[in-house]
This record gives structure tokens, sequence and C-alpha cells, in this order.
């Protein structure tokens, strides 16, 4: 199996539209992410998608961008795999589905959505300044978010 | 515009293991919907969806089934309309986009995913013994649900 | 099982922008379609689509149109039941899915795509006017194609 | 815009039960494709895919995945980043959106979706012993098919 293959897959979930706050706690998480070696999968828009990604890409790291129109090119500029669904919100669930586990940060219903499908697909998720759902464990910082992340 | 597209469509949304009340609780919902003139939408399965159409197939109403899988017979024996996607829990969207308005009813995770893409999707939610998720409105009884739902 | 249920299926698949002789050939086979108690599946939009359904619609047939877009009131007016999917054009494998038996009018890649599908499902496909696709029958009028689409 | 997204994508398409001569045509146009600095995106599963996948991800190159199923793990082992959907063959929609240009070889009614789809988003598509389709481009062999795929 290649070697990308073999990396650990975190999700990074949240809104389009978050506070400041939360943009950089996105961003130092995306980070972390890629300094850990694992590989970014998110919504490949904006906000905290796009704040993951710079965090991510600008450490190394690789990130995918599961994107709900049918065009590659509507991907944030930090998206090294944009890959377009045309399929629309029905798009979240794609995303739940291809991380080994997801962190969610702040977020509004697209959020609840992706944690939802998470539950449904057996993810870990971990939840940062986001909706409060059963199952979900919450962490207080971007490095407690991803440290549980990566706990096997 | 044919008679049955001027007619209200209300979800029932909840999952397939629910306990004997809500089952009730949906059985009770479906025939009032059905009596009130309003076709009834669901996910087509077990649980809250074969009791909602239970109920309001043998009210009378029509009752559409929007199913995860590729085969129309799946449907549960109460469904008029059977709608096979084939997409999976993906079709969770599909069931939100397709109501006028929502009822929740208990429900685990799926069910999360469908109030979240009603939300998305702008569509009014009324919550009997489900997640409590802001924007959700609750009511104590299928009548006073049912009530609501209608309410223009 | 509900009575709508015992009814056959049948799709009629075909382009937006057909020329006259086609159309004429979607309302009357969607006419004999209602006339022989079929319920009618297609895609929902204009063309063929449209003119199928004012055929079956005007005939006192019930008519099911499955839409690539988010909302409902996009269907044709001569569609009794609108099924949103707000997946583009990834329906096209729902409207061959909820089809007994497909009846492909004129029509350019969308159509193809859903003949594809239809064989994809194990549906038979009568071709009017059509794509010549391996495994499709060829039919010469819209009375033929229903004979040949409701034989057993 | 990270280096990656500056790669042309070149997508294979094809059947998961292909003759012997077929496989070798999709071996050799996927190391084609990785020796060119393209990167190949397939279905990820067997047969035309997987020999695409063995040749690209064997010559070096990057490899993409779109599986039908709801498991990353399911994807060929030759395919670097697999892309699970869990919406069936409405997936086939999909792997045609994130190609610039796609290359058909072999393939059955699947294929033949794929290429409706190529030509819907408005992709070129190669033709290497596959469906013979007005607009799809035939080429005689994997060299013939790589290059007019890569011409600009």
């Amino acid at each position: 199996m290649p070697d990308i293959r073999k990396k650990t897959r975190i999700g990074v979930i949240g809104g389009a539209r978050p506070g400041k706050a939360s943009l950089e706690a996105a961003f130092e998480a995306g980070g972390l992410i890629a300094r850990a070696g694992a590989v970014l999968v998110c919504g490949g828009l904006g906000g905290i998608m796009e704040a993951a990604a710079r965090g991510a890409h600008g450490a190394g790291g690789l990130t995918i961008g599961i994107l709900p129109g049918p065009s590659p090119a509507d991907a944030n500029p930090h998206i090294d795999i944009p890959i377009a669904t045309g399929i629309g919100y029905a798009r979240n669930s794609i995303v739940a589905m291809n991380a080994d586990v997801l962190i969610a940060i702040d977020g509004e219903y697209g959020t609840l959505s992706e944690i939802a499908y998470g539950m449904i697909y057996g993810k870990r998720i971990i939840g940062l300044g986001t909706w409060e759902i059963k199952g979900v464990i919450p962490a207080a910082t971007p490095e407690e978010a991803v440290r549980s992340a990566l706990r096997p």
C-alpha cells in the first residue's frame, strides 16, 4: 500500500463564517496535524476549512478538500487535492466518511450535519468550541484537540 | 399545477429503533397529518418512519418514502411512493429537502443529520422528545406537533 | 401494500431541447402510459420530461419528477410528485433506479447516462429515436414503445 | 496554489472485468500518465482502474481513486488518495468531474455512464477500444491516447 495511505487522516470541520478566535484555532490545528505527519481532510471552502488548510499546507502537510459544487477550481488556495462532488450539502457525508477522526471547531448547521455523519460512521469526534452533542469529546485548545485526535 | 402539489408536505424524521411511546407518537402524528390533508414524507424504512407511514396511510393519506438503498421494494408496506436513491445516508439531505416542515420524533444520529439539513434548507422543525438543538421548536404531544407544523 | 405501489412505473427519459416530433412522441407516450394504468417517472424538468408528464397527467395518470436541484418547485407544472435531490446530474442514477422499465426518446448525453444507469440496474430500455446502444430495444412509434414497455 | 493543483488530472475509466489486452493498455497508459507528470484519477476498484493505478503508482505518479462504497480501505493497493463516497454508481459523475480529460478503455455500462458524464461536464474524452460515442476521440494505442489527452 502506498505510504500516503498509511497516514492518519484528520478531518477538520467548521463553518464558513467563524469568529477570529476560531479561525486562529483552526489554523493552529492544521499546522499541528501536518507536523504530526497526518493528512488534513476538509470541505475545501472558506472559513474554518480554509484556515485549517492554510495551517496544514504551510507546515508542509497534504490537504484534501471535498467540495459541494462541480468545479475543483472552487477549492481554497491551500488545498492540494480538491475533489468536486456536485452533490451540494450531501457532500458533508463524504467529508465525514474520509476522515479517520474529526475535529469540529465552531460551526453552524453544516458542521452539525458533519458531526452527525461522523457518529453514524463510527468516527471519533473532538470538539473545540462547537456543538455539544452526546459522544463528542471536548478539547480546550488546538493542541489538546490534535493530541486527542492522534491517540490510537 | 396538480392538486397533490398544492398540499403541504410534512416530513416525519426519527430513528429505526425507538421506544414504544415514540412509535405511538409517530403513528398518531401520521394519522393527524393525513386527516389534515397533508402529505407525509419520511425515510421509508422501519421504526418512526414506518409508524408515521402506517398512521398516515391508514387514515387515507399519501406517503412518500425516500430510501437510502437502490431498491424501491425496500420501503415499508405503508409507503405509497417509494423513492430509492442508492446514495446511503446522504439521502438524509433529500428527506429534509422534500418537506415543507419537519417533525422530529426521538431519533439518533441519523435524525440529528436530518435536523441539521432541515435548518440548512430553512425548514421549520418541530421536536417531540428528540435532540435539543437551537432552532427546533419543542412540542409536548403529537397533536401539538402537527398543529404547529401546519401553522402558516 | 398500497395500490399505487402495485402499478408499473415507466420512466421516460430524454433531453431538455428535443425537436418537435420527439416532443409529440413523448406527449403521446405519456398519455398511453397513464391510460394503461402505469405511473410516469421522469427527470421533472422541460423538453421530453415535460411533454411526457403533460401527456400522462392530462390523461389522469400519476407523474413523479426527480429533479437535479434542491427545490421541488422547479418541477414542470405537470408533475404530481416532485422529488428534489440537490445532487445535480448524479440524480440521473435515481431516475433510472425508480422505473421498472425505461423509454428513451431522442436525448443527448444526459439521456445517454440514464440509458447506461438503466442497463447497470438491469432495467429493460425501449428506444425511440435515441442513442443506439447495445441492449436498448428499438421501437418505431410511441404505441409500440409503451406496448413493449408494458410487456411482462 | 499548491504545486499538485497545477498538474493535469487524467481520468482513466473502464470496467472491472476487461480482457487481458485492455488491462495491459491501462497499465501502460497509467505509466505514461505518471511519467508525463500528470495525476491519475479513476474509480479506485479493480480491472482497468487497478491496472492504470498500478502503472501510474509504479512509475512514481500520484493516484486518486473515487470509490462507490463508504470505506476508503476498499481502494485497490495502488491508490494513494482513496476517496470513499457511499453514493454507489452515482459516484461515476464524480469521477468524470475530477478529471481534466478522460481516457476510456474497454468498459461496459458503467464506463458508458462516465463517458456521458464527461461529455456533460465538457471534458475531452479519448477512447481506446471502448464505446463508439459521438464526441469521443479514438486512439489506437496507449501512447496515442495519453499524447492526445495531454494536448492543450
